[in-house]
């Protein structure tokens, strides 16, 4: 008889209180929690199965859950006291369920913490369409799907930016709303970041002139890699003037917004195009204390098109045609992708606000949790 | 041997100063000069026409044509010194052109003054491509076209309402861009103005419900004769409010801008549209005073369309359905209009002015400068 199994530690990110306006703070509003363990051995499947975490991908998305429920948006709210859930690439140590055994990989949504009876529940929106405003995005709908082992071709992490939402998002924004044409000028807000360095890459494609910025001059020479023929530091140079020199735009991809999406209004031609993704500038600002966009009225006078874009009304559709495509041109190197590692799920909530704060590291934020 | 012709009074509206920022002021930027003549028998056609000016119809795109030149918009700018040109009805009353006779009524820009040699030359800005932004609009291009005579039907006064540039934007903005589904909600802000007006009756033949907001109370209840489900004075109610009483709203048609479209935009339901055809609230403030919108990220938040509309874009191919199907149904009267008639071209300065300011008479303003 074998000796019986010992409960290992099971580490945990906890949504402990809800932010309000401001940015989350450590220990505050997402704290560590260190106190629980699991026998992987003997736990419970139920039918399901066990996963452990290897990597987290800590999101814009994940914030906007943290707002209180009242206020309508366009997922689900998490809940206080239940471990942060978000994207995340895990590996099944054993399994009761059909189609999933151990060894597999899975990319989807997991709780942030070491090791997960799947399907979750903690952490889980009971989501009931009624009790939600019209078009709220269910995120405890994304299940885990098995992915193919990349066998060395390119790293893991991958799965957490260029294929994965970030990527994702990219891929599937500019494809239904772009309309790039060869020769136009695109500027792209937050190209560093994991869908902006991919909207960089798909824009060069396409024969477009490519603007980019972002909040580093290490983060400008990034974009230049990724293509970008003029990019700058916002905190270096105005936005405004940059374009006046650069533009005018034929395109915008905005994941910013605010000041920055008023002076490339400013400067867009006539006829130019606005694919709104995000404004991460403002998502841990009060609507009081955002910037107020005055010249708006060059939306009617320039004729443009400003699209409102989220990855969650695309995804079934795209995800066949992207995951059919872009690992093949990730692996021949002709997409290219970085990732800033955070070894360690300890680490984790620091590395989430970082990603909140624009981060002074290069590549997408992914928390490390384990290697195999 | 007949006696000599003489001379009649010809007056003008002349553009005298450009206004800057703000109104432009009777006297100081527009001015009645009353010092000219014509003989209306001997002077020479050199091939042209000679039309006598019946109505004159004040548009906002005027004022846009009155900025400095060094400021890019949607229009050529207008000359100082010479007669204002806007839309108006003349009638031709001697013509060497083939295909023009007198008698004929026609429809186009035009001097404001009693009369003129066709086509004009004082106020007519020598367009030249190469020396205006892209997409700058040619509106002197808009030559005078003969309309057909109502017979009594509808009053001569319709071509500047209904039936001339605010009928045809509504028009074609709404085939264009409204996507408008039998029970849909839309907000129709300045819905007592010639555009929206037209709009609030095409959204009912649609059978959409339809909000609309105006700035007295007496535009109140003619938004309701049209066919508004409810509407309401913005100096009595706060547009958020009554929004969030009515609303939430699938398109909104926004003639005004400012703080109206932020509160639209707080109202829109996912998947909103909204048809940026004016800002009417802005064309008289420098950007620097205009009130700064807040919450663009509920643009992709609620995944937004925001389509900017001119209808310099779409008049050469809407036109032509717009004559075959709109008159009809102005002659049954299942659309109505209002106009405001000021009898007198010296009246012309301060019926402009008032215009912009948005007026307190009910009714799209028209310049009766002659009965026939």
């Amino acid at each position: 008889m074998a000796p019986p199994s010992r409960p290992v530690p099971n580490p945990r990110i906890v949504f402990t209180k809800r932010p309000g306006n401001g940015f989350p703070v450590v220990g505050e509003h997402i704290s560590l929690d260190n106190t629980r363990s699991i026998d992987l051995e003997r736990v419970l499947l139920n039918g399901g199965f066990l996963t452990k975490t290897l990597l987290l991908s800590p999101e814009p998305a994940m914030r906007e859950r943290m707002r209180d429920p009242e206020i309508r948006s366009y997922t689900t709210t998490a809940i206080v006291g239940a471990p942060l859930v978000g994207f995340g690439l895990v590996v099944v140590l054993r399994s009761e369920k059909d189609g999933i055994k151990a060894g597999d990989h899975m990319f989807g949504m997991t709780p942030f913490e070491a090791y997960t009876l799947q399907p979750y529940i903690e952490g889980r929106v009971e989501y009931k369409e009624s009790e939600w405003p019209a078009g709220t995005f269910d995120m405890d709908s994304l299940a885990l799907q098995v992915v193919p082992d990349p066998q060395g071709a390119f790293p893991w992490s991958r799965y957490c930016s260029i294929l994965g939402i970030p990527g994702l998002s990219a891929f599937a924004g500019f494809e239904a709303y772009a309309n790039a044409q060869e020769g136009e000028t695109i500027f792209v807000s937050s190209g560093a970041s994991g869908v902006g360095s991919m909207v960089i890459q798909l824009a060069k494609m396409k024969g477009m002139k490519v603007i980019a910025s972002a909040g580093t001059n290490k983060k400008v020479e990034h974009m230049k890699r990724l293509g970008a023929d003029v990019a700058f530091n916002y905190n270096m140079s105005a936005v405004s003037d940059f374009l006046r020199e650069h533009g005018p735009l034929d395109l915008f991809w905005d994941n910013v917004g605010g000041s920055t999406l008023e002076a490339a209004i400013e400067h867009l031609t006539v006829y130019g195009r606005i694919i709104m993704c995000g404004s991460a500038s403002e998502y841990n600002i009060g609507l009081e204390d955002r910037h107020g966009i005055k010249n708006t009225s060059y939306i009617f006078k320039k004729r443009l098109t400003v699209q409102g874009f989220l990855i969650a009304d695309h995804a079934a559709k795209m995800a066949p045609r992207f995951f059919s495509e872009v690992p093949a041109l990730v692996a021949q190197g002709k997409l290219v992708s970085e990732e800033h590692l955070v070894h360690g799920i300890e680490n984790g909530p620091a590395a989430f606000v970082d990603m909140l704060k624009g981060g002074r590291a290069l590549g997408k934020p992914v928390i490390v949790v384990a290697e195999e």
